[in-house]
């Protein structure tokens, strides 16, 4: 049984994101998918919980009809060691063969640790990025809701998600 | 949709936590496993890694035949504020409802924060308890495999559980 | 009894803190006043200690010949979980009832926690801020002075605050 | 003016507690009672969150008609580091000119720092002892309501103190 | 070139340490000597600081005339993480290639990690041993002086090690 | 005896550190070299580990045929409290007597805390520093050699430094 890791921050979980999971599941039979800095929320870059992150991964796996039963999600609080943290992630999770990352830090310690990590595509990568739908959110630009599962888009706005956004953006 | 949570170290899990497992199942559409203690490992009370504790719980639920797309298996490291505690979970975790718990800290704890906590019945305590199972296994008592179930014990044996614990065991 | 709680950095207290406080003062018996960042000092954003910051809380309020027995100073410390923030208060300090902000992430917070939060008004904030003040000592034009009680710009000088600010402000 | 500091847990507050400080307060115009450990509850030796002893505190203050207006409370978290607390406490306090304590460690702590320390008198240490008082409650022997002031002992049943007491003292 | 890492609490240093220091540098061109708990002082359990033990150790081992240009001796604080511990040490040390322990946690941990370790051999292991020095020193013993290099003891009296043990040993 | 602490980030050591530690060494007998924020690595501001920057310093002293049995270098995580910081370092480190510094903020923090602190001339800043070689490192301009002693180069490259700076400077 093979067994992968891919990481991020998921604020939020949008349609690229989902992608690179259904592309994941292709090459493992179980992927970890790590919720990190699951500490962080209520600010500009952050603005979801670690539970309300993984909520929404669920829902979104579902609409794209992604077998869940094949995912394991975990929400990872961040530790101020760059170097440690791959090892610290292996503490935390069941054993796994490969890494898929795109993000340059993520690979580079992996790799440095011993791990094989690969590269997903780019799944329109302009299109679906959290910053993008983070900043539609701030403008009052609804067609964030485009690139994200609608599911996940229904949640948002039952915790009402865009406010918390648009006033934690308020100024004292 | 339900959802509970059930909190334990799990160091190892045996029978008695598959049959709590089985009992909040029957209770609650999905059940997050919270692995408590994640940071500990390599001491006579926590002698696994969370990791370790996370692939145990699903090789024991697969023994068990327990549908685990109905389970999600979340490994938590301490924060020592036991009156912070039960937010703290609320911003790792899914939404949920109730707590199912007999231990008298995590059911006050949530209970004074506001949640429904439920007592699974004590399946043969005096005889599944993790406690004994170490206890047993210091000793080179092999009948502690009786206590978990098959994957469990091969799975310790596989990663030299029993060395490891014998040996941090031992004196300087 | 009514007790509420006034979420500040304090760095340093000014004139218009004094007006929130003591408009503060006329809707709940007793103030607790929360001396933010207390970790910090000795930064462009963060000159001063929590205890100096406090000493200079007192001086101002007994310049402005408010009644201090109805107010409690608490220094409290970042936690970097803002979920978690408010129930962390909520260990730290006697129960209070209302929470008085116009700071974006604190309303936001105690509001999602289920706290009744009342925005003072902005006592001429374009003059009174500590951004300016500090800016102001950064440029050695002295008006500042005249924008906190006299006790507390003495404070300031006893402790050589202006020069630490100076200081820390050059380059290796 | 002078200033010094008492330094407690007040797990609960009790006669001798409130002894001590009006010995303290015939000695400096005014007295910092540090609320130690303040991150802790919901465990046998210390039960109560800090913000619940801080308001108990000032139930007893009153009660022995204390002139709580020459008293400043203050919650301090634990840091792991004994011979940076001295310095660490400086930061977040008032600067103060004398430690009041019969505790070992900090009696010796703030004599290496270089302040002075007194040591209080031990009012009938036998008989008022945060100890005993646990101790009592977990007995269900109600004699511990003679050994603090009245308003402490309702507190402490409103908040059903004891019961949390006896709750975390059970087995799981 | 080859270089060693030697990990001990050194509460106090000792002839033992000494001579399995010496015995080490037989071994490896540059040993780096860890000093553990480095956060921990003014406990019965680890009375003096991580700036003292270190001063400690170089002053016994220009009594036994080691030399100390092949010796790097490095503070450490703990991380509570026994899993990550091993990754933690390479992030702060130079590379070694060899860990020379005793401890049988230490022997486990980077045993697992990958790394060589070996044991050297048990100096009079029942009289040299830190816990009997402190304990001879609570008692008033003054044969504990033996123990230890002559330096030590001086370092030790100078800066009132033994009545700082006996002062934290006392009651409240 | 007299000695001294020198505290730098070292990201990497350069010509600048070698002759400040020549200087400092031209007033103490022994010197404690501190590198700081011993806890990063792999950023753009801190690319390397504290076990690295430990060995480039050793190579580059011998490079410049610096007496290392005078010197001591000691890796110190950050602790994000200004005010207590330089007791934390008495903590870790044997007695020092002096420090040295061009640094605005270390200078004030030992200065406030009583210790004489000395200005190291500023050795060729604008050619000699850190920030100038890691930016001619991302730019693929190989001049950043010259800045360093040949080991310290050496050394970079045997680890592939710059291509983990380059590396990390990527986008997602």
């Amino acid at each position: 049984m093979s067994r992968g890791v891919f990481v991020g921050r998921f604020q939020p979980p949008h349609w690229g994101h989902i992608e690179v999971i259904k592309w994941c599941l292709d090459r493992v039979d179980e992927l970890i998918i790590v919720v990190g800095s699951a500490q962080e929320s209520h600010t500009l870059k952050n603005p979801f919980t670690a539970g309300e992150r993984i909520e929404m991964l669920l829902l979104g796996l579902r609409d794209a009809a992604v077998d869940t039963s094949r995912v394991m999600i975990v929400p990872v609080p961040d530790i101020a060691m760059n170097h440690v943290w791959p090892r610290y992630l292996e503490m935390l999770l069941p054993r796994f063969h490969v890494v898929f990352s795109r993000n340059p830090l993520v690979t580079r310690l992996f790799t440095e640790y011993g791990y094989r990590v690969e590269s997903p595509p780019a799944f329109s990568r302009g299109e679906y990025s959290a910053t993008r739908i983070r900043s539609l959110m701030l403008r009052g630009d609804e067609s964030w809701k485009r690139l994200v599962p609608p599911s996940v888009a229904r949640f948002i706005e039952e915790i009402k998600g865009v406010e918390r956004l648009v006033t934690i953006s308020g100024r004292d």
